[in-house]
């Protein structure tokens, strides 16, 4: 049987729990390979993947023999087959995270499951430690951002706009093996770098910009993040203490990142560095990345996580002045046994273009 | 106040609800304008928006003063604000087709709420019916399609691989105003055809070929979909039927699109039809367009909804033979009192590059 599903097997069991109706595409697509719509269901005896008529060639590619997964087509399934499933069982597991509360209602109801629980995000909890595999993937994605990054610094001009920038990521990124963005880049120049989560526009770079980018790429399903933010010429005087305190504190968080710490704590040592230097900390340090551009764990001060071994998370502080400018310097890091490994690796001190 | 949220009120008022906590940023966009990630939280006195320092800024920018909206920081807000919105309150409605079975609990647990109460999609239900505003923002994205395929037909040469052609969509759609896709586009070439939703590969169009190109673009948030399955240098004679079938659906289809008329009705005339010369219809008839690619109605033989003026849906009958090729044709249609408006209006008769 597939490892994962055999792992998964042993914690229902652990958890007192008689199968577990899987509906999150990525859960599914990472016990399973399958990417696609469909439901999995562990049922005492089986495995079995439902999906429709769009999913059903590209399901039976996923996956081999070995997996001992049953790929079925909900058009040839009735009522009964799903009630059968979990006939004479008690609990059955469900993702809360991921179901609605409509849909909840809607799998006690098909399933006719007496007892459906709650099995507080094993999946995303067991994602959070990634394989040797798919650390392989994120650093491939990782690399291409770095490269994507070279290309950048001699390729963008003054007189371009963002939306330009943004468009020649995606271009870099399709052309060099990226599957995909791993998320809408963020471009944002002068006084738009602000705005944390800017949208590019159609302002034109000058000389004396400020320009944050923030951009990654999907590679075999897993993902990259990185932040530069660069300048246009010169730096001017009043990016310079802005600059030189999320960088330091950047550097200094990735001295603190490895297995056994706890996030809250270096958290809390950048946000109050910062509030000494009279800034706010508007958004969280950072995030876990994988098949997911977000996911577990969560990096910011109120963090109830340690931080793990093989773990692979974004480091990312950044400071806004509204109205003014911002600054974001961010890397995707793998954590490791006694230190942490930078997997983005583009340069970090000024940036001038 | 804002229209759209005192049409809200009304409706929350002939449930019996003493307000909604609205978490779906589409519907939050929807009814503010506002493109962020927060709540929107209706009191029986004011309209509060609740986001955090990343979206404050954007958020202020989308709403005005005669919006009515408060808009809130969350880092500024303690667990007694959250309580005080429904104090003295019953039913309190929330999206129970968006929120999880774990916020749900937690919304509860937040607001101290006695009763959260399902509003079987109120908004979603409303969204279907598009005012003038957002038709024309709609009708914009399909221009911009409709364009982008003539440049396509323009431009498609032998020997492309089917991603540089889903570039060159992108490419397009951001060089003539597009905002951004809207949705990977899907270039399935040969063989790849027979899969409804193929992902582009490196597979290059040689002569003969037969391509499915389903793509579509955003405008001001609002979503096109159009799909055209043409051919390179001639229709091989193994197509022609099947395109023809198809084709001859997609227009019979476009005829019994007005108000009034059941959705399963004229989706079981498409399926017998092809049923009858052996064929399986393997997905939905179409779906809704709007803020989302996919919206209510369902276009499909099990729906029951009715089509209303100014819904606005997709009319896409597919054929696909497994291992061997695959025709949709598809077009965003508004609905009209006594027919339908065909919004996208590239030609559907053999197309040959």
């Amino acid at each position: 049987m597939n490892m994962k599903i055999k792992w998964l097997r042993e914690k229902l069991n652990g958890l007192n729990l008689d199968g577990m109706i899987i509906s999150n595409p990525v859960n599914i697509r990472y016990l399973t390979g399958i990417n696609a719509e469909g439901t999995l269901v562990i049922t005492r005896k089986e495995n079995v993947y439902i999906t429709d008529g769009r999913y059903i060639e590209i399901a039976q590619t996923a996956v081999t023999i070995d997996d001992e997964i049953l790929i079925l087509d909900s058009r040839t399934m009735t009522s009964g087959d799903y009630e059968n499933y979990f006939i004479f069982c008690e609990n059955v597991g469900f993702e809360e995270k991921y179901v609605t509360y409509e849909n909840y209602k809607k799998l006690m109801h098909m399933y006719k499951i007496n007892n459906l629980v709650e099995t507080e995000g094993i999946l995303e909890n067991q994602r959070m430690i990634k394989d040797e595999e798919e650390i392989s993937k994120i650093k491939k994605a990782c690399e291409i951002t770095d490269n994507c990054f070279e290309y950048l610094q001699k390729t963008i001009k003054k007189g371009m706009t963002e939306k330009e920038i943004a468009f020649m990521i995606q271009k870099y990124f399709l052309l060099n093996r990226a599957e995909k963005l791993a998320f809408d880049s963020i471009v944002a120049s002068g006084e738009n770098s602000s705005l944390p989560h800017a949208e590019p526009t159609d302002r034109k770079i000058e000389s004396g910009d400020i320009i944050t980018i923030d951009f990654g790429c999907v590679y075999e399903g897993y993902h990259s993040d990185m932040t530069r933010t660069i300048f246009v010429d010169y730096v001017k005087d009043i990016y310079k203490p802005v600059y030189d305190l999320v960088l330091k504190n950047q550097m200094q968080t990735m001295k603190e990142l490895k297995d056994g710490v706890a996030i809250k704590m270096f958290s809390k040592l950048v946000e109050n560095d910062f509030k000494l230097k009279g800034y706010d900390m508007i958004h969280g340090l950072g995030h876990g990345v994988g098949l997911n551009i977000h996911e577990l764990p969560v990096l910011n001060t109120k963090s109830e996580f340690m931080l793990k071994e093989n773990m692979v998370v974004t480091n990312e502080p950044g400071i806004y002045i509204p109205g003014d400018f911002g600054v974001r310097i961010e890397d995707t890091v793998q954590i490791a046994k006694y230190s942490s490994i930078q997997l983005t690796n583009s340069g970090k001190n000024y940036i001038i273009i």
